[in-house]
C-alpha cells in the first residue's frame, strides 16, 4: 500500500530541506507518519547557588541575596503511540548538542526519529552546561577558537582536507556545513559528577530506561549506572574517557598522539553495577590496531581512538571477568566499514540502527 | 468516541512526568495522538572565520590556519499530517531556549505542541549564539551571576517572594523551579542583525511562514520581515525591545525605572515592508500604565514594562499611519487576567492560543 504522507514527507526531505544533497535510503519502518502520543521538554536535577546579602527590588540586577538555578539537565521527549516499555536516553559526546540524535548531517533521519518509528520512547538530552542546559553555577570563558580541521582529523572524516576513502559521510560540502555546525561550547566547566547526578534525576522521570552515550558521554553514562538501578542497559558509541576500573585493577597508562589515556579508579562495589546490566560498545573504522600499525604523530585524530579502542577491549573484559555482560564491536571486524567517530549519524546509519535494534531484542530490552 | 491512546497520554502526563503538579486542561483538539510526517534539525545562516597561519595536523588543537562555523542558527521543526500551509516559526526572549515554546513551567503543553495538534508545521528556534545554536565567531565571558528574584520581578510572577493576586503562574515549587531553569546563557555577543539574518536562512528552508516571537526576540522578528518578503505575518508576544520606527519619525526616548528606552531609526523604505503583512502585538498584565498610575522605582520589574507597552501603541499606530494592518492588544482590556511576561506557557495558554488561532484565521494565514 503506498502511503500519500509518506511519500509527501520523503518528497519534503529531498526537496524542501535538504536541498540539493543526496536522497537519504528508504527507511524499512518509515511506512506511515509517526504517531507520538506526548512530547515535551524538563529540567531535571541541578542546584540553587545564592549569593551573600539580601534582594533589593529597586536595583533588579544587582547579584546579592539572589539566587540561580543551573547545572541542570534539559531534555526533549517523545513517546510514541504503542510504546515499547524501555525508553532510549541519549547523551551526546565533547561539543555536541541533542540535536546530535536528530537529521544527520546529509539531511537524512537520526537514531530520534529512526527509533520512534520503532515505537521507543525517546529523550534526548542535553547535560548540565551545554545547549538548552547551559546555565552553569560556575563562570567560564567561551572562545571562539577555529578547530573545525582539527575536529575533521580527530572524528575521523578523514586527513583535512581529504575524506578517508570509502568514509560513510557524505563528501556534498553542505554536510560538512552542518556537521560543523553541530558544535556548540561548554557553558561551565564539564563535570562527570555533575552530568550523572542529572541523568539520574532523568531517569525518575522516564523510568527504567536504556542510556545511548557518543564518545564523552561515556564516562557519565557509567557513572549513571553506578548511582541509579534504572539503568537496563547500555549502548556505548565510541567511548572517549572516564573509563572506570576496579581501583586495584587499573590497566597501564596508554600514551597516544593525543596524550597519555588513563583509567579511572572507582571502588569494587560500584564497578561491580556495571556487570549487573547488559552493555554494547561500538568503534567505526579508520582506527589503527597492532594489526594495521601505529599511525602515530602524523595521524593523530586517529591515533587517538587506537588507545581507546584497546582500552575499551580491557575494559570488556575486565566487565566480563567479573560476571558482566559486555559486547565490543568494532564494526571492520563485521565487515562494516568507513565509519567516523558518530556511526549512529553516519551514512549507513540504519544498518547500525539495525544492529542496535538486534541487541536491543536479544536482550529483552524492546 | 474515547481514545485510549490520548487517555494514556493524559495519565503519562499526570503521573509520569509532572508529577505532584496540577493537570493539565484538557485541549480540545488533543483527541488523538499527533501523526508527524517529518521530523527533524538544521544549522541555517551563520558565518565562518578562519585564523591566519598553516593548519598543522600534528598539532591538532593549535589554531593557525583553521577554521570556525559559528553565528548560525539551529532549528528543530516538526511536520504533521494535513499540514496547514504556512508554518509557525518561532523566535524566544532574552535568557531562553527553543524550549520556551515546548512544556509550560507547570508540565502542560506548550505552543510548539498545541499548534501541531492545529495541523500547522512548527520550527522552534535557536538564535545565533544561544542554546544548541552556541558556537560564537566572537568570544564570551558566562558569568554564573545570582538573578532568579530579578526575573521574577521582571517576568510579572509578581514582587519576589510574593506572587501577584491571581497570576496565571503555578505556585507549586515544582513549576518555579522548571521556570527558572529554562533560562539559558548567550555564548556570544547579542546582535540583531546576525539573529535576523540567520532567520532569513531558515525562511528558505521552512517556506514562508508567520513568525512568533518573543520579548528580546520581538526585534529580530521586524528585521526578519524587512529583510525577507517570506514572512506572511508576525505575531509578538511581550516586545522587549528592537522598536523600528522611521528614521524621520522617531518617538520621544522613554525613561522608566530600568533605563531609558529609544527607537530604533530605520530607513522608511525599510520600515514600509512592515505595513505589508498583517502583525498583532499581544501583552499581559500588571503593566502599569498613565490610568492606572506610574509604579516606578519600587516595582521596576513592572515599570520595565509600563514604556515597552507605551511605545508599542506608537508603533502600532505608527504602521498603521503609513497603511499597515498591525494591532495591540493589552490582554486585561478584553478581560483576560492575570497573564506573565510569557503568556504563551501561562497558566491560560490555551485561551491564548485560541486567540492566536483566530487571528490567523481571519488573515487567512491558516
Amino acid at each position: 500500500m503506498i502511503n500519500i504522507n509518506s511519500l509527501f514527507g520523503k518528497l519534503l526531505l529531498t526537496i524542501g530541506i535538504t536541498g540539493s544533497m543526496s536522497a537519504c535510503s528508504v527507511n524499512p519502518h518509515q511506512s506511515s507518519a509517526i504517531s507520538i502520543v506526548q512530547q515535551g521538554n524538563f529540567a531535571a536535577g541541578g542546584k540553587v547557588i545564592q549569593s551573600a546579602g539580601q534582594f533589593d527590588d529597586k536595583q533588579l540586577f544587582k547579584p546579592q541575596g539572589q539566587t540561580l538555578h543551573g547545572d541542570h539537565a534539559s531534555v526533549f521527549y517523545q513517546i510514541p503511540e504503542h510504546a515499547r516499555p524501555y525508553p532510549l536516553v541519549s547523551l551526546y559526546g565533547a561539543g555536541q548538542s541533542a540535536k546530535t540524535w536528530g537529521t544527520t548531517p546529509d539531511g537524512c533521519e537520526g537514531f530520534q526519529t529512526l527509533f520512534l518509528r520503532q515505537h521507543f520512547p525517546v529523550y534526548v538530552v542535553d547535560q548540565p552546561r551545554r545547549g538548552q542546559a547551559g546555565q552553569s553555577t560556575l563562570a567560564i570563558e567561551v572562545p571562539a577558537t577555529t578547530n573545525d580541521q582539527a575536529w575533521f582529523n580527530m572524528f575521523r572524516l578523514g586527513q583535512y582536507p581529504n575524506f578517508f576513502k570509502g568514509v560513510q559521510f557524505s563528501q556534498d560540502s553542505t554536510a560538512l556545513n552542518q556537521y560543523f555546525r553541530q558544535m556548540t561550547p561548554n557553558t561551565g566547566v564539564y563535570d562527570e559528577q555533575v552530568i550523572s547526578d542529572a541523568m539520574v534525576e532523568i531517569l525518575k522521570k522516564s523510568g527504567d530506561a536504556v542510556l545511548i552515550t557518543h564518545s564523552q558521554g561515556g564516562g557519565p553514562g557509567w557513572w549513571t549506572a553506578i548511582k541509579s538501578n534504572q539503568v537496563k542497559g547500555i549502548v556505548a558509541y565510541e567511548p572517549g574517557s572516564g573509563f572506570v576500573f576496579p581501583e586495584n585493577e587499573l590497566p597501564e597508562p596508554m600514551p597516544s598522539a593525543t596524550g597519555t589515556l588513563s583509567a579511572t579508579p572507582v571502588k569494587m562495589a560500584d564497578f561491580q553495577k556495571l556487570t549487573k546490566i547488559p552493555i554494547i560498545v561500538y568503534y567505526g573504522d579508520n582506527i589503527p590496531t597492532e594489526k594495521n600499525a601505529y599511525a602515530g604523530q602524523q595521524n593523530a585524530g586517529q591515533d587517538n581512538w587506537r588507545v581507546r579502542l584497546k582500552m575499551t577491549q580491557l575494559w570488556v573484559d575486565k566487565i566480563n571477568q567479573h560476571g558482566g555482560q559486555a559486547q565490543l564491536v568494532h564494526l571492520p571486524d563485521i565487515g562494516i566499514y568507513g565509519n567516523i567517530h558518530f556511526p549512529f549519524s553516519d551514512l549507513n546509519n540504519q544498518q547500525i540502527a539495525e544492529l542496535l535494534s538486534q541487541w536491543l531484542h536479544k536482550n529483552k530490552l524492546d
